[in-house]
Parts: C-alpha cells; structure tokens; sequence
C-alpha cells in the first residue's frame, strides 16, 4: 500500500548519522525510501552547491523498501543528484531533511545544510519537510521528533489543498509526553553575535574557532518559532523564497535614479 | 574627506581576484578600506559558515587607505572575521560585497556566496551592496560594473532615508555606454535543472560535475530582475531575510493541527 510514494530522504550531518536513521525511520511509514546524503558531516553548509570539484556517488546499500547512497557533495548537491540523475525518470513525492542535530529555527534557515537541502528540494515542486532537534548532543533522543515527524508528514500527505511547499519544522528537547503540541509560526527576527575563540597552533600560527550566541529580537513575540521553541512547543514556519524587500522597493525609488 | 568612513570589501572569487580588485576601486571612492575575503574561491557557497575546523587569518597587505586580509573560511565568515573580531571596536559604514563573476540574480540570491555575504552584512546594521557582473569568463570587462557600483553606492551614503540594508545589484555585460540605465526589480522566479556530466577517473570510478540551466519562470515579467539585465539595465533587489511563507501559514491552519 505504501510502495507507490517515492520519498527522499537526505540530511546534513551524513548519511551515517543518528538524524538520517531517524529521517529513513520517519519516511518509511509513508513509502518507498531513497536516501542520498553526504559523506561527511555538512552542517552550516546553507544552500552551497559544488561548482568546482568533481563528486563521487557511492551506492551504501539496498534493503526492502530503501536504498541508500552517499555522495561527496553538499546537502543541496545530494537533492540535485536525486532529482536530476538518480530518480529523472521517476516522480518524487515528498522530501525530508533532516533529522538535524540541532535548532534551525529563526535566521538559522540561512545558514543551516538541513534547511538548504529542504528549500532546495522545493524547487522541484514537491512538498518538502525540514525536521531539526534542538539538541547537538551526539546522544540526543529523537523518539519524540520521529512521532512528530510522522505526524505532521501523514498530515501533509492526507491534505487536500494546495499547500506551501517548504516547511521549516523545529522539536524541542524532551520526551515526547513533555511536549505540548504544535505551533504555526512566523521566523523570528534574531541575528547571531560571534566570539572568535583563538589559539595557536604548534608550529605558532593563530587560528580561530567561530564560536556565537543567538540573539533574539523579539523575545516576546508568540507568533515566532523561538518562542514556540522555549515553551516546548513543535514549530513549524511555512518557508518561501523570494527575498524581495518589497517596501524597500518603494523606498529606493526615491534614492537610486535610472 | 574621506577617511572618515571604513568599508568593508569582501568577495567570494577570493582575495586576489579580477572582480575583488574592482570593488576595493568602487569603495576607495568612498573612505578607508579593510577587504576580508576567502584565500581560495568559493563560488556557490551560499550563506554557509565552518562549524568544524580552525580558521586561518591572513594580513596580505597594508597601503595608505587600504588593510587587506586572506581569511581560511568562507564569505561569511569573512564578513563575521570583520565585524566581530577585526573591527569590533570600530562601526563599519557599508560592506560591499564582489564583484562578482557571474550574475546572483533571481534565486541565484540563495546559492551565491557574494549575496551570502552581502546577506550577513546586513545583520549588522549596515548597509550592504552585493555587486555581480554577469560574465563568468576571466577576461571580463569591469568598467562598467565599477561606475554603477560608484554611482549606487554614492546615491546611498548621500541619502536621508532609512534603507533598505541589502541590496542586490546585476550589472549586464557591456561596455558603460551600452547600458540603458538601472532598474528597482523584485527577485525573478526560476530554478535550475542540473546535468551531471559524468566521467571516469583513471582507476575507472566514475564521478560527476554538476551543471545546468536556469529556468524563467516568469519570462515577460517587466518587473523582474533577470528582465532587467536581458534588456541590459542594471537591476538592483532590495533583500530581506524572513522567508516566511505568510499565505502558506494560513493554508496549513487547516492542515496541521495542535
């Protein structure tokens, strides 16, 4: 019954991590399972694509209902082979991203390889679902981010409308039973502020380790992912792609002069 | 007159690059100088930071106006090298980031480590300017790109309004007099379809370079960016970074339940 959904699966910590089991986990309640996801550790990776390096696809293995490959590129690199070479022929029904080590609520959609990924798979007009854990621990418990995942992917796939393409779906850390439902949320507004952490190296060169705090613009704003975060809610923020700042738009008219 | 003001330059081509050299030209018009950009290109790195390795700082050199720096990190990190470390103490007035290689416009906001960048210049507070030209090849003609990019930033240090803090800009190919003027756009939608060239090495493993097409969602678009630069205006797209999708989140109100 579920063999007719196709659905890829791919992540930004590795296609050997803790997370991407927990994606496949999530996925294959729903279908068939592809899964192409880097060789190495992405995070941080935001939307990069490989433009000067040759990439190297290695088929991990093939069970019931999944196969599974790592690629030597990045995150987006990995939707780009699935959908372009790997699967071309074929019709993808949903991707997930995830699940990330860690928060990629707020501005943390930017910079985050799970959520370039997502918005990537976007692109191809096919729902996708961006799924993080606010926990980087390498013994974070997913059981409650899996039940959620699954959750709110039969929901989407039970829809009946027209739906946003992306989502940006964060799970506070906790038992699934300490968690008190799910919010619809806008991004919250924040920025990160950085310490440059220096050392040197044995040979006597400085290097640096980039180090940060978030800042939260509006910590009282309910309609933010943050603050759903923070009281242990699951957020989730429809996620689109044009960039326009549209009243600045207006604004420039003014100031730059054909 | 001018030492007044500190830009920051930085660039995703590489401290040493073509394009580099013309935006240190356009902001030395302008005040002091500190440029910060990667020691290799990094083309296509989106908004993504090192997470998981040291980072190496680099003084090249120092000249009447001018401080240069090769940093081991991406773009971004370039510009957080600046902001919270280099500069800390001191307020940066406007980064201007590129010029680009190649033109960022449309989605190509997103895959660009110029508008990356650019993009996290304006967390700080600052005004910001990625500048492209779109033309890849290495013997491209900057002439052009240099006088909008002095005309542009000078309309923007002479303005009394508050601003929009990043801004897209695309110079067309040509010579200045071929350009008909510049044009305020929203960001054109459109994607890419990717071809992976696939080759095989000498030990016989077959490996693949990513290329493709970009597709124009919106062809007859007049408001557009890529409209804009096929009809040899320079267009410029004021960016904002809350990628909400707001009519989405209204569409999942029936969706995804609590």
């Amino acid at each position: 019954m579920n063999g007719e959904r196709l659905i890829l699966v791919t992540n930004d910590d590795g296609y050997d991590s803790k997370g991407m089991a927990a994606a496949i986990e999530v996925a294959r309640s729903f279908g068939r399972v592809v899964a192409v996801a880097p060789e190495t550790t992405q995070s941080g990776m935001s939307q990069a694509i490989t433009m000067h390096a040759p990439l190297f696809l290695r088929r991990v293995r093939t069970e019931e209902g999944l196969e599974l490959y790592a690629f030597s590129g990045t995150p987006v690199d990995c939707v780009k082979m699935a959908f372009d070479h790997l699967f071309r022929e074929e019709r993808i029904d949903l991707v997930i991203s995830g699940i990330n080590h860690g928060s990629n609520s707020a501005v943390n959609v930017l910079y985050s390889g799970t959520m370039g990924a997502a918005i990537e798979g976007s692109f191809y007009g096919c729902p996708t679902v961006g799924l993080s854990l606010c926990d980087h621990g390498a013994d974070a418990d997913f059981e409650a981010s899996i039940a959620w995942g699954k959750r709110i992917v039969g929901d989407l796939l039970a829809a009946e409308v027209a739906l946003p393409l992306c989502l940006n779906v964060n799970i506070p850390v906790g038992r699934p039973e300490t968690i008190r439902g799910l919010r619809l949320c806008r991004q919250n507004r924040g920025f990160w502020r950085e310490e440059f952490f220096r050392r040197e190296d044995p040979r006597g060169r400085t290097y640096f380790w980039l180090t940060g705090d978030f800042v939260n613009a509006e910590p009282d704003a309910e309609d933010t992912d943050e603050w759903a975060l923070a009281h242990n809610y699951v957020s989730v923020v429809p996620i689109q792609v044009d960039m326009t700042d549209y009243g600045g738009l207006e604004t420039l008219r003014n100031v730059l002069k054909n």
